[in-house]
Parts: structure tokens; sequence; C-alpha cells
């Protein structure tokens, strides 16, 4: 097809420029005036858009995720399969970002046959359809279509989304947590992110207006407080006490920062941690809801982690369950939580699917965040379908249930195993220390750097930590993210590694992460 | 489902109170904390988010297509539901959005057999698959997973989109404008209002920088401009020229809007018009583009209806075609081209799709986009394959090709004669004037209001065709747009409709809509 088009437009180029073929371009009137020569105005003017005058809060925003070291990556693949050996290693191991199914984590089958038949509704009726899916997800599909106005798959939804899979997610949310969730609540979004953005849209209004967040941080919450021009009011977890949040670190940031002019609007907290990995203990969230009670703050609960806890230790809850457990309802606290189809189990990020849960906000608030919802339409059919999967999947007796526990339950027992190897792998290293990675897809191990490291990076005018990570994909091929990119207390170093590569691949990952260590020691030692 | 989450939360919400029961919300030590009392600070504080404390941005954006009058029409139809019987109509008939499968448009068969397949490839080695599929969305399922890394349709991509569906979409580009397409140039978005969004937030720095916008104009613009602080510009098309474009009406507009202090930064052009329905003639183009060329301006082209063209007189020429066939190169020109898989004959609005193409950026530009992409990660997998097959449909030889040519057909030539149908209907009616619909999916009717009426309007503090719109819903259960959401000449009233009820509703359309204008006039005449 490629070919084709090629072929096919080289040809109406050529066309172009011969005049008696001139009726392929239009059989307009006007066609023949294309035939005028245009000189462009000689008068040069300097692009109407550089760098130097794009929005600097765009300038402003990094996102180290994505950033130089995956440029690096991406160049190192297209030189193996250029030219296969040309590196010591036979592929690039992208550890750099959570995405499991691009490291060959399978989807949930259940999830995958009901977007499917949403898809092609058609074969709904189909004698052959009994054979190739799964009775429940036939089933699934033809409850989904009917709350869909129209059965149309293909239709704009309600700008929060579908009235129906709102109900879907409510129950879910309120299985998960014993208090009431109200459709009404939810947004669904493109992913997390957009939810996230549509927040800080809404809450700052200057560079005056801060947000507090925790460092190390997913650098979306930095990127999108940039993007909208506040400011990021850093509180540090304690990497001693296991990456702990401490009320008191809370206070100290919130103070300065309010000696400083700033007015702090809401507090992010991420919980499982991200990039840390810390499951918070219940008297701990409690504490950080007090917190924004005491200090009005909104309350914005990254919760997309829930499903991966590796720890028998620790639970699950989400900020709204612990608050209204206190006894703070609807009216007393302004709390948001975003949910996400890309992680969990399912790990389905590329079918971008999530939803915000707002609650505590006046009608008046609440109607202007629908507005901006409204502006972008609504979040992809596919995408809201799947959150309403996850949050209310295969139940006991359905035909789907005993292959569908098995699916998750392989792929949570195996993170569980892969991140605790990496993590001793890791403690195993000279000058490295590690926390536990007691719940999301991340370690953040701690690398005590030689000071000749230090200063080989200053020379090539880069953090060390993005020295070493840059080094380690090349020795490697394995993609980590420098913790510059997340915030750390300044003099120490890190990286954030997923706990994503395939099992069978984690031995290999262990030894050459370890002879590169070795070596870059050995090279650096001061 | 619902009923079974209701009952469990239920019992768990009572277990929370029944201290001996309280292993059921976790096993921590620190559960028991929960059970003391906790009462609200009683120094109640204002809520940290009101109205008068939210971003300024956010209260300005207005979004007309999604305003009052849907929120009206939402409430009719719960009391329909209710109460059938309640209303002198049936069913609300959504008029006010391009949603053509929300009002019964099916779906082309062979996209949706590659969405399902590419969702589901474990079917596709199965007999019972070639029973339930055409043999080249098999095939082009294949093509695609092979395209995308792993197979992975579950994985984030590129931030840009996969690669190898932007060579198919960059081959369809170059197919259908005879030009070069380069799949780095595109950026594959959720639909194209976030890549709209994308370069406002690029290119505006302050309240000092202005877009030229056509008026009427989609309120995409206007939302996305007042949501990033900058200044709309407006440019009057000329309704008596048939909704022209005229180069004067730019030039004059720019010329005041320095003036004032304004640095114009992009011209918007939407070509097929929304909601005008006009197509600019080439010559007409090749002005617009020698205009943005003399004034270094962005030319921002919405072409999202670029397959949506009703009269044989007008045929569709992108932005960059023309600017090309001028003798503009990548260098001489900056133009982004949105397209969306929302509109034209497809019609997927709920499936999100959509890219720009970005043309003539320095790279260093074009990297700040890059990353602003980046910090979302990647649109929706399934709108990124849609993207591509709309780009690169079934061709001569296919399996699918008639079936797909006689799906296509039906639904743009049905889309005409609804066109002229509405168009001739709105003619017919006392003080009502409209422009031919030669493309897109709206008609944009001007309405002589009666001076009774405008003062009706006043004292309800609505727009006079809000006024009309409203009345216009509760009489006949028909939503259409107040011409003030768009933009207007002051003084003159308008509304949009768009001509996607099915071809058999038509008719009760027209006798409604015509029974009410009746009747509306008779009371309001003066």
């Amino acid at each position: 097809m490629r070919r084709f088009a090629t072929e096919r437009a080289k040809k109406l180029i050529s066309s172009y420029y011969h005049p008696h073929q001139r009726s392929l371009l239009s059989s307009s009137r006007y066609s023949s005036r294309f035939f005028t020569s245009v000189v462009p105005d000689p008068s040069a003017m300097s692009p109407p858009v550089t760098v130097d005058t794009i929005n600097p809060k765009v300038l402003k925003c990094e996102y180290a995720v994505r950033g130089e070291i995956v440029t690096q990556a991406q160049n190192l693949q297209q030189e193996l399969q250029a030219k296969p050996g040309s590196h010591p290693f036979d592929e690039i191991l992208y550890c750099n970002i959570g995405n499991p199914q691009s490291l060959g984590q399978q989807p949930i089958t259940f999830f995958r046959e009901v977007l499917a038949l949403c898809d092609h509704p058609s074969i709904l009726d189909r004698s052959e359809t009994q054979g190739l899916f799964s009775a429940d997800s036939v089933q699934r599909a033809w409850q989904i279509l009917d709350l869909i106005p129209g059965r149309a798959t293909g239709a704009y939804s309600h700008s929060q989304g579908v009235k129906g899979l709102r109900d879907h997610i409510a129950a879910g949310i309120e299985a998960r947590d014993g208090f009431p969730a109200n459709p009404n609540d939810i947004f669904l979004t493109d992913g997390a992110s957009p939810a996230v953005h549509m927040m800080m849209q809404l809450l700052i209004r200057s560079e005056n207006d801060g947000i507090l967040c925790p460092i190390p941080q997913y650098p979306l919450y930095s990127a999108s407080i940039a993007l909208h021009g506040g400011a990021l009011v850093p509180y540090y977890l304690d990497e001693a006490k296991g990456w702990g949040l401490e009320i008191s670190e809370l206070q100290k940031q919130l103070k300065e920062a309010k000696s400083k002019g700033i007015t702090v609007r809401a507090l992010v907290v991420i919980n499982p941690g991200n990039p840390t990995g810390q499951v918070l203990a219940e008297d701990n969230q409690r504490a950080i809801v007090e917190f924004c009670k005491k200090e009005n703050l909104v309350l914005l609960a990254d919760e997309v982690y829930q499903e991966n806890i590796y720890v028998d230790e620790k639970k699950f809850h989400s900020f709204k369950k612990v608050s209204r457990f206190m006894g703070y309802g609807e009216d007393d606290i302004a709390l948001v939580s975003f949910q996400s189809v890309s992680k969990g189990y399912y790990g389905e990020c590329g079918k971008r699917g999530g939803y915000m849960e707002v609650t505590g906000f006046s009608a008046d608030v609440r109607e202007q965040i629908y507005k901006v919802a409204s502006v972008n339409l609504c979040s992809n059919i596919s995408g809201q379908i799947l959150a309403s999967l996850v949050m209310n999947p295969p139940k006991v007796g359905d035909e789907s249930y005993e292959s569908y526990i098995a699916e998750k339950d392989g792929i949570l027992s195996s993170l569980a195993r892969r991140a605790k190897t990496l993590e001793d792998a890791f403690n195993s290293l000279e000058g490295v220390t590690c926390n536990k990675a007691e719940g999301a897809m991340y370690l953040f191990p701690r690398i005590h750097l030689p000071q000749k490291a230090i200063e080989a990076a200053k020379a090539l005018k880069k953090a060390p930590d993005a020295l070493y990570a840059s080094r380690l994909l090349e020795a490697t091929g394995i993609v980590v993210v420098p913790g510059s990119g997340f915030g750390q207390v300044p003099g120490t170093w890190h990286f954030r590694c997923t706990i994503l590569p395939q099992e069978d691949k984690i031995p290999a990952v262990v030894s050459r992460l370890t002879a590169f260590h070795e070596a870059f020691m050995g090279e650096f030692r001061d």
C-alpha cells in the first residue's frame, strides 16, 4: 500500500508540472492560476515560531520518563536494527516506563473479548462467535451496548463518559471502599494524565498558586504544574523510613511556601508511590486527610497503582474510604481520586482509559470542571468500557472467572517475585541501597557515586545519575530514568527501574546490571 | 452486578460501625484508630475551591455546543423517560453536535472488523474467524499488528503514535495531495481537539498573543484560546457571499489587532467550514497562504471535514497541497493540518482518533511539541489504528472494497440529500435565509427575528437566538445551537443545525421545524 501511494504521489507530482495534465489536480475554473509561478517574498523574516517566541511555560516543562535517555535508546535500537551485533546486547529493554505489555505482559482475555465484541457488535448474533468468545464476554458486551444510547460505540458520549458505565464504576468503587459512590462524581478520561491536567488547570491561577508534591514524584505533576504556570511546593519523602511521608515535613514546606507568598491549593499524594513504591499506612493516610482538612487543601490522590500491592502487611485503602471512615462526608473535604486502566494487573496503557472521582466540590465548581471536560467532547469509548471492566471484573460463577483469576494472580504474583529479586540485586551492589517495592511498578535505588564519577558527569554537563543511566544503557541496553528526573534530596543520586521485564529475563537483567555496576565502580572508584 | 456491588457495599458499611467485624477493613495494626470519633474542625473555613478562587481562564471559557441548551435537552429527555407523553414529541433529536452514529449512522464494517481483530488478536488464527471477518480485514489486522512493537496493542506507543501507522497515514496524505508527507511530521492525538490545544499552548504566551479566528467559528477555538489566556482576533466570514473569506477582512482585523498591541501569531481556517459549511475555492486558499506567508503567521488548517463535500463544483484541497503547489516548501511556511476520525463518512466520534501534520517548524520547536505530547504519553491505539485506516481504506481488488465503497457512497450521498432538503426547508421559512452546505455537517441559517421576540429574550436575559433554540426544543425535541455560541455579526441571529438525522426522519424534522417557526413568528410578529 505504501508503495502504491508513493507511486501515485509521484505521478501526481509530475502531473502538476505538466499543464496538459492539469485536470488531475482539479476541475475548478481556478486551477489554471496554479500554474503562474510564485516567487517567495525576498524579505525573508525569521520564522513565525522559534523557541524564543513560544510559550515559556512549555519550555520550562520537563518530562524525564520520555526524555533524553529514551532518545538515546531509540537511536541505539535503530543502530541495532541496521547493524545487528553492533552493540554488546541484542535488544533494548525499556525499564523507563510502566508499560507492561511492551515487555510481553499479556492482556486479560476477558477484557479483550468484551472490547472486540463492542467494536464489532454485528458478530454478537453469529453462531461462530459462540465458539470464539466466552459466554460471559458476549453477555457483558450486550449489557454494555445496552448502556450506550443507540448502542453507538462510535458516538461521542456524555462529556463525563457513558452514564451506565459510570454506574458500573461507582458500584465497583462502593464494593472496594464500602462507602457510596456517585456516578455523577466520575469523569472518564483518556488515561489519568488528562484528569490531572484538568485539575491543575482549575486550581492554578498564577505562579503564586502552589501544589504540594512529593519528592521524588512522577514527573507528570511537575510537568503539568509548569505547563499551567503554577509553583511546585516540594515535600520530601523520607528514604531512611521506606520513603515515609511525614506530616511535619508537609507542615514545614507549607509554612515556607506561605512565607514566600505562595497560596498552596492542593496536596498531591501518590499511593502506592511512584517512583518510590511505598504503600501508605492507614494512620498516615488519616493524618494526611486531617492535614488537608486543617489547611483547607484539595487532596489529589493518585491511586492508579491500587491493584499493585506486593506485601502481605500492607493493603490499599483509597483516601475516600479513609476520609469517609473518619466521618468526613461530601461537604467536609475536597478530594479527587485518579485511576487508570494502564496500571494494575491489566496494564492496558495503549487503551488510554481512566477516570477521576471528584468529591467535595460545590455544584458551581463542578459545572466548571464539566465545561472543561466538554471542550474535549469525551474520552475514547473503548477506554471507558475498559475502565468499567477493571472496576467490575468477572465474578464467581461467571464462565471466565477462573481463567480471569488465574491470569490476574499470575501477573501479580510474578510482579511481586520480580520486585523482590530486583530489590535484592540492587541491594547487593556496591554503594547501592534500595527500599522495598511494597507496591506500584518501580524500584528507586540510591547510588552512592564515587566523587570521580560526579566530576566526570560535571565535565559532561550531565547530572551524575544521568551519566550512570546513559552508561548503563550503552553497556546493557537497559533503559532506566535518572533520579534527577523525579527530584531527590540534593547530593543524593538514584534511578527508577520498572519491575516489568518478563520473569525469564530477570536473571539476565540482574547479571547485566551487576556486571555493568562493577565495571562502572571500577572505572570511577575514588 | 450493580445490585451485587451495592449489597456488598451496604454490608461493608455496616461492618465498619461494628468493631467486632473490623478485620474486614484491614489487618493493619492501625485499624483500631479508625474507631475513635472524628469531630470536624468547628472553625469551618470556606471551601478550598470556589468559583471565585478557580483559574479565571476556566471561567472565561465557553463551549456552546455542549452548553445550556444541551442541559435543557437532557432534562427533557429524563422527563420523557419518566413520563412518556409529557411533551409534544417522543424523542430528543440531537442536532447540536456532529455526532453521526448517535443519530443512527452505521460504522464502516471494514474499519470495525480490523479494530475488533486488533483488540483480540488471539482469534486471528482461529478457523471460526474466517467465517466472521472479511479476508482483507484479517490481513490488515496482521499487517497493523506487525507495525506495532511486540504486537502489543495494549502498550503505550511512541509519543507521536506508532511509527508504522504514521507511515500509512503519510502515504495516505501523499496519495491525497500528490506531495510527499513525512511520518515524523505526524502527531496522532485523541481526536483533533487535543491537537488544537497543543498548538494553542505552544503559541500563546499571554493575553497579548492573538489568534485570527473566523466568525462564526467552531467554539473549540474560542474555548482553547480562552483556556490558554490568549486573544481571539475575529475575522468575519461574509454571509452574503456564501460565508466567503475575504483577504481584505483579514488585513483589516490584523491591523486593528496590532494597533491594540496584540501580536497575532496564527490564522485558523476551517475548511470545509464549521458551522458555515462553505468549501474554499483554490484561489482563495492561495491568497490565504500568501497572507500567512507575508504576515509571518502560522496557518492552522482545520481540515477534519475533508471527506464531506456535497457539491460537484467544489473539491477539497489541503492547505499543504496548495502551498506546495505554490512553490512553498517545508522551510517557507509554518502549517498545521488537523484531521479526525470523527467526521468524514466514517463519523467515528467515540473512537477519539485524529492527527496533526506539523510542517515548517524548526527542529527545536518540534522537540518542544514532542515533549508536550510526551507528557500525555500517547493517544489511544484503537484511535491510532482507525486514523491509519481512514487515510488508507480498502482499495480495488480487496475483498471489502465493494461493500466499503457502497457504505461510503451511501452515507455521503444521503448526507448531500439531507443537506439540500434542510437548506430548502430553512429557506422556505418566513424571515430565514440559509446558505448552501457545500461541505461539513451543518447548516447555519440566519433568522430575522421580530423586534418583539428580541425584547422578550432581553426580558429573560437571553440572547434572542438562544430563546429561539430553547423554544424550538420545547416544542419539537430538536436540539440546535444558538448562533451566539459561534459568534456572528452583531444584530444578526442564527442557529447551527446538523444535517445528521437519518433520512427517514428528515420529513418529520422539516414539518416540526416549519410548524414551530410559524407558531413562533405568529406569537412575536411585530
